[in-house]
């Protein structure tokens, strides 16, 4: 089994009410590919300036990812974010963005990228996320993320890449935006419409919604009582959900897709546990599961009290 | 088994993108009191303007709730409100409020109010709350709702009470306020330093939390793709969950919270779907077990393949 991820690989500096950092790892394809990498084999494809050495490359080393479609553009500048964050962790506030390297990215993936099992375009612009879908033939499950900026400017090929996945993951409010539908249920439905199987709404603190054709599943997001830095928390999500749907032996049924989502939330909640990437590159597989059943334990519910015995 | 609740019992007029109705049957106490009614003996005490006839007796009877409690104030009205909603309909936008008789109003139990299993202290001045509770000394279990008028204008007098009741039921926005803890779990621990033994955050669309010393449980809204006024989804809430627990033979424990969070979520999902009481007073314990069964059928997952066959 295997996983491509095609997104930002970025350096990001952030501030929340509990403490500040100055370029720290970051991106999507970086969250993404660290929460993956404790289920399957995952790719990151993506482009990096010169500023991106020999220290940020063994971060994604140390947990296994493969690194070899990370493309090193001489004399470039990496992705750069700076945002901070109030006592809302909902809200992220933009203090500068510098494409770098992204700005002209053309993604090119390598063989082993391209034979991919599982597919996760992750938010770029949607041309090339359909770019990159084409050349992934081989997926047996694809999923895509997206933003605002997309919606708002490109809708259109947006719409065209979500009809050539099998799996939305966006906020609600993205979901409502992208359908125009006050109703989330209806505009899951709007979606699915046009192809995907499974469209996955993330609610930030709320948790995730999973639709699809057989029905509605929905997990809280996971306690904590201390939430340092919030970035990365969706993909991290994707990283976990998409990460424990290629380590399955077979394609996915509903069944594998709820437990996706406690993986999911799981890995997101240990990525907002600390800043950037600094929880998740010392967590392990039994912390993981340790907590995924701590989810499982919060949610369920019996039906009587006769049952309960 | 037997459930006092106090509260407002008013006439709302109310206008959201689905529809528009003129002076509803509607209130705290009201649709507590039905949605309750599916599981034990309710009365609701609080005062009426001689506006409120018959009819609107007949709606309450109807279900079985015992209205000797209900004080007709002669050359009263009732107490009134007008609010709109946009197709954001977790914010309501209120015209006008006329507090009538409510303005006055001061708590007489009835003996057979006063000894109560259950007691629910609807958002009323925190004041009034506490003498009510001082007279309700035989309830097993009791809790309070409040609002934040309150915590803004008459927050020790709301701490006071908090510290006499049971168990908590406010939104999650007026958790954090009236903590001062932007994150939720530090708030509940807060809030259960005072005394309570559980804290039930409301969060609108995204379903309930409820925090208890043992631990955490989370359960979404029940997805409805037509939602036309959720006015009295949080009472309905309280009703399902507080009833459900009445209805017990023994004091709640942690399994019986679970459930009643179950039957409060199902419950405040039939009330939004159709305008003030319109749903709740033609809806049968079949439908509510059904849409429950459904509910715990869309929260469940299991830990591995293996443990799903």
């Amino acid at each position: 089994m295997s996983l491509t991820v095609v997104g930002s690989i970025a350096f990001d500096s952030v501030r929340t009410p509990f403490g500040e950092r100055e370029r720290m790892l970051g991106g999507a394809a970086v969250h993404f590919s660290l929460a993956a990498s404790f289920f399957t084999e995952v790719r990151p494809v993506g482009p990096v300036g010169e500023d991106f050495g020999p220290g940020e490359f063994a971060v994604l080393e140390k947990r296994g990812v493969l690194v070899d479609d990370i493309e090193r553009v001489p004399g470039g500048e990496s992705f750069f974010w700076r945002g901070r964050y109030e006592y809302d962790l909902n809200v992220a506030h933009t203090e500068d963005t510098r494409l770098g390297v992204f700005g002209e990215f053309e993604p090119k993936l390598s063989d082993a990228s391209k034979s991919a099992d599982t597919l996760f375009l992750a938010n770029i612009q949607p041309d090339l996320q359909r770019q990159v879908r084409g050349q992934c033939r081989a997926a047996r499950f694809s999923a895509l993320d997206s933003m605002n900026l997309w919606i708002e400017t490109t809708k259109d090929s947006l719409l065209a890449a979500i009809g050539e996945v099998d799996c939305v993951i966006l906020n609600d409010a993205e979901i409502r935006q992208l359908t125009g539908e006050s109703n989330l249920a209806r505009g899951a439905r709007a979606l699915m419409g046009r192809g995907p199987r499974a469209v996955v709404a993330k609610q930030g603190e709320y948790g995730a919604a999973l639709f699809t054709e057989s029905g509605f599943f929905a997990l809280p997001g996971f306690p904590l009582e201390d939430v340092r830095d919030p970035t990365g928390a969706g993909d991290s999500f994707a990283g976990g959900f998409l990460g424990y749907l290629d380590g399955l032996e077979s394609e996915p049924d509903d069944a594998g897709l709820r437990r996706a989502m406690g993986y999911g939330t799981v890995l997101a909640s240990f990525n907002v546990e600390e800043f950037g990437t600094e929880r998740v590159t010392r967590l392990t597989r039994e912390e993981i599961d340790e907590r995924f059943e701590a989810l499982r334990e919060m949610t369920q519910f019996d039906v009587s009290p006769a049952a309960a015995d």
